[in-house]
Parts: structure tokens; sequence; C-alpha cells
């Protein structure tokens, strides 16, 4: 186990924060509907829960797997809420119909309900209330990392570097995409971690072609690039690096390639400071490409925020509005892909501090092993 | 491996059974949003793509990381559909607005789309048409199983039973909670499985009184029932069961608990029919519970639909509506939970036959290992 004692986070602070954001919204009271939002801010973790923070309350409501589990996490979460466990749909209506009497302008998170949840919100569960759709006011908070935060990012980007290290020397027996996913996999969770932050991208040759190639029984051979893109979950916090690797010389096409990329990804990592735009992170990698003649080759935005989960605000990309601040972790993963011949992406997972960015994922970026 | 061979899907053919249900809906064309049902129609998996189904045509938009995946996907299902690749969200709304142009009820999967969507979709996407909310218009298709799904469906449950059988005799070794897991994971992907259908729960005495416990480091004693539920992914397909087993006599409370799980599980199956209510089903299983005074303890329903996720339509609950009909995959896995005692729950997958069900999970129900 390499995971480190992780410092305490102070989960019950969060919803004043939120709350401070009320009057903006126009709202009285939220019912946080999405489960990452949830979880941020009660320590919850199952996968059924809505929680409505009201100004001088929180009322969380569940169902019956999870009267333990949620006592037991809100509790060391530090976290005091009410909490409602009710069996049945209509059961849960009525608590939190109940609940959430009284509130004239009740904001629902319009990115974590369905249509369907809404207009039976609106029809049945809140009849009374004015229903006031809300973005990002729980994912705004988010974006900036407390240190304890930060800290389980580290942890897991630690592990994945770790897991790369120990999984790489594999890579010369010929692997399968399949089997070496799975050995990178397992040494991660050797290393303590929870799970995989998704499924690991191992895309050997031609199929590195694909951004979000997965991983096949193709066997991986001699002088072909491997995309190897995976992370890993420490006490609900995400990891994401990608590297490219060959075993054997992969011919001067392919070098060529990888060093664009790799100037590119630098340039990105190079911009990344508090104040910069997430639009002029990825136009400095972007330029780099561009000017290689590579530009239609890189198909995706330059990166994305970390953090409970994998893909969270804000996007760093051509047509995102976002300003990187102190406490932020984004990614940043130039690739090139070529239909037919293979693929190069290189990412690192930073965060923003007061004078500049630390790189959470250190495995040296060198293509030949 | 044992992933025997599987039978081809006419995967083609579900768009046509799709329309049929237009008139009914009151609308000229879906926007498919809902990701398992993109991969229904399509055989698409990616993680981002809708799909625009119209009387005569479907369009799928995706975005630059999935150009190939999607061609690929789509030719190897042997569906026809123009593919239209677009790397920004705006580019998308293009794409799709044009496609969408003189359907004038555009329906939308109620579930399937946020209320951001929604909302997005009416003011911005299709300003011009009148957005229709559908409720499980794929869903309920997807409720009858072709023959090559259960395939699918009975090959993961296999692996499952294999696996279980592979991982038990470890059981003895006082293994924690969280290793026995990674454990029956790595018997199920050794045999093929894709990945686990979620994660593994492996809840040891105390633990076994939360229906969904997470595996922690707690050592599996001896004498301790411990929970198992688990399953895996085939070909995009899932599998569920659970088993209730201890090391060494648990003393006769456990006996006893175990015991009535038990024969209200055999009283569920065999309430399995098509033509059966599903509230009926829950009810057979409820009742033997109820009998024996631990009414209070079946915290949750009895069980669900299985397919492309592990849990769909039909629901098999006191509340449910639904009918059971020849096709229809579920489980049934009452259980009884005593906080800070422990709890059982024993679960078989099953499908719907002409002459009754057949029990696709067939490892034994033995309590003392």
């Amino acid at each position: 186990m390499t995971v480190p004692a992780l410092p305490p986070m102070d989960v019950a602070a969060r919803a004043g924060r939120l709350r401070a954001r009320f009057p903006g919204a126009g709202i009285d009271a939220l019912l946080v509907t999405r489960l990452p939002n949830v979880t941020y801010l009660t320590g919850f973790t199952g996968s059924a829960g809505m929680l409505l923070v009201g100004p001088d309350e929180l009322v969380f409501v569940t169902d019956g797997r999870y009267a333990e589990q949620a006592a037991d996490q809100l509790a060391a979460a530090g976290v005091t809420a009410r909490i409602e466990v009710r069996v049945t749909q209509s059961a849960q209506r009525e608590a939190m119909s109940a609940a959430a009497r009284g509130y004239r302008r009740l904001g629902l998170e319009a990115h974590g309900v369905t249509w369907a949840q809404q207009r039976a919100f609106e029809a049945e569960w809140f009849p009374e209330a004015d229903l006031v759709p809300t973005e990002h006011l729980v994912e705004d908070l988010r974006r900036v990392k407390e240190p304890a935060e930060v800290a389980r990012i580290q942890a897991a980007c630690t592990i994945g570097d770790e897991a790369l290290a120990a999984a790489l020397p594999t890579l010369a027996e010929k692997p399968t995409e399949r089997d070496f996913a799975l050995r990178l996999e397992l040494e991660m969770r050797a290393r303590g971690a929870t799970r995989t932050s998704f499924d690991p991208i191992v895309a050997s040759g031609p199929h590195g072609a694909k951004p979000h190639a997965r991983p096949s029984s193709r066997a991986i051979g001699p002088g072909e690039p491997v995309v190897l893109d995976f992370g890993c979950v420490v006490d609900g916090y995400c990891s994401d690096m990608t590297r490219t690797v060959s075993v054997g010389d992969p011919g001067p096409d392919a070098w060529r390639v990888y060093d664009v990329v790799l100037a590119a990804q630098q340039a990105g990592r190079d911009a990344v400071r508090a104040g910069a735009d997430c639009a002029t992170v990825d136009r400095a990698c972007r330029v780099v490409i561009d000017e290689a003649g590579w530009g239609d080759a890189f198909v995706h935005g330059t990166g994305h925020g970390v953090g409970l989960e994998i893909h969270e605000a804000p996007r760093v990309a051509a047509t995102a509005r976002d300003t990187l601040a102190i406490g932020y972790v984004v990614t940043v993963e130039p690739g090139v892909y070529l239909p037919g011949v293979g693929g190069v992406r290189i990412e690192d997972t930073v965060v923003v501090t007061a004078d500049g960015a630390d790189v959470l994922t250190t495995f040296p970026k060198e293509f030949l092993l």
C-alpha cells in the first residue's frame, strides 16, 4: 500500500459555501441530485440519495439499502443532517415534499435531473414551489480543490506512476492490449486504489488512432507505439495520465509525431497558471501541432478538470470560457491521431498553485523502452 | 476463456420495432440520448453519441474521439446510418439540427435528457419542433431479450458461477473483504468477462446488514455469514447473482435466517412465469419473510431486469405494475438484514420461457462451506 495517511477534509463546511451562492441563483433552497455533488456535501458514496440544502438544515433522503451506510458516512464526515430512510419512491416523495415545504423558490440542478424527474417534481413532489433551474452551483465550488482533496488526487496519481513503472517491463513480452490493461489495473489496486477511474486505454499500433480505443486481444508488437491512458481512485478522488511508449524503435515518422506532441504538451503545461484562460492553454498546445501540419489530427480538447469525477469543470478547450484559479486540477493531454497508422497522446494531471502549476503525474516521458 | 461462440444479434432490425411505436407515442422521430439505448440500436459502445431515428433514416452524431469506432461498430452490427463526426458542441448541434429539420413532433427520452439539455434542445437545437417527452420507448423493447441476448447473459452468468467456484476455497484463508472481491473479479476476467457489471459486494459478519456494503479491509472470520453479490459483462450484457456462505457453522440464529431467505427465494423463483405480475413475484418472496417475522428487515424490492444495464426494466417490487413475458430476464433476490448482526441475501438471474423460467445462475446454494 502506498496510500499515505490522508489529511481530513472539512466536508461539513461546504454547505455554507453553497448557501452563499443561493441569493445569486435566486433560490431559497437547493435539491442536490447529482451523486458526486451529494458526495461532496455529505461524504455519502452510495448509488441513491438526494440532499435538500435549506438555509438552516440539510435533509438527506435515501432508500432502505443505505440506512446504515448513510448514517455512518455522514457521521464520519462530520456532517449534521436529518436522514430520512424511505423504502418506496412514493414515501421518498412524501418525505422530500414535507422537507421542502415553505421554500418558495426551490433550485433543481438542471444537469442533475432528467426531464422526467423535473416533470414529476413540478407536478407531484413540489407543486407549490417555483422550480428554478440551476447550473453548476456545486460543480463550481468543486473546481477549487482544498489541500486535502489535492492530497487525495496526488495519492492516486502517485499510484498511477508506480503502477506504470511496475507494469511497463512486461510490455516486452508482447501481451495483448487487454492483458496489459488488466496488469495496469492490478498494479494500481495492489497499491491501495479503490478502483480504476475509467476503463484503461491500451491502444497499440493502428488502434492508437482511436483516442478512446478499447483494449483488444491484439498482441502488442515491437516497434509499435502504444497509447496508455489510465487512472485510479483514492478515497473518491481520481487520477488521469497518458503515456505513449514503444518497445523498440518505431521509426522516424512515429518519432516526429511523438516529438511534436511532447512539445505541445510541454507548451500546454507551461501555459497553466492562475489567471490563464483555459482556451489559452488549449491554444498553446494546438499551435504547436498546427505548425507541424497535424492540426486536423488533434481531434479533441486539451483537457478537463479532475476530482470526484474523472471529467469535471473546467473544460480546457478552444471553446472554453473558463479561467484557471489556484486549486484547480486539470489535465493537459494533446494528441495526434492518424487513421490507419496510429496515434500519440501525452497527458499529465496538474494543480494550479500560487506560482504556476505542480505536475501530479511525474512518470518520465520516454518514448523508447 | 469460457465464453462460447456467441450467436449474432440482429441489431439492425431493432430500429424498425422502435418506429412501430412512434404513432402510439405521437412522434415523427426520436432523438435517442440514453447510451444503453444507443448501443442497443447501433452496436456503438463509446461514451458519447446521439442517434436520431427518423421514419426512413438513422443519423448518428458523435465527436472526434469516436470517428473510427463509430464506423467500425455500426458496420459490424450491420446498421446503416449516416454518421456525422463533429468535434465541438456547436458543430454537433448544427448537424443534429439539420438532420431533424422537417420533423414536427420530435420525441426526447424524458429519462435520457437532463432538464438542462431539454432546455437547450428547445431553445437552440430544435426551435421549430414540438418536443415530446417519451418514456421507456427503447427500454420497453429491451425487456424482451432475443435468444442471442439471452446467450450473452447466460455466458456472463456461467462465468460468474465458475468464478465463484474457483474463488470460494480461498475464503477459508481469512482474506479481507476487499481481497476476496478482487479475487472474484479476476476469476471472472480470466474467463473472458469484459469487466464486472458492478463493484462486487463482499459483506461479512455485521457488514452483511448493509445490502449494498462496500468491501472493506475487514478480514472474513470463521462462522461469519458473508454476502457475495457480483456479476460480469460479456459482449455488453450483464450477469447478477448473490450467494451467502459461511466458513464454519455460523450458529442456529444465522441458520434460521438463511433457511427463511432460501425458502423466500425459491418461492419467488417459482412465481416467475409469463403472465405473472412482478408485484406477485415480490409478494411470493415477501410473504415467506413476513411470516417468519422479519418483514421489516427485507428493505428492498425482490429484483430487477438485467441486460445491457445491470438494473433495467422491469422492477420486481411491491409497487411494480409490470407483467412478465417470455424473454424477460430478471433477478430474484430477497434478503434479511439485521443491523449490528448481519444479513443474508440469495439471488438468481432467471429468464422467462414458454413454460416457466430458466435459472441462468446455477451455482449451488450451500450456506456452510
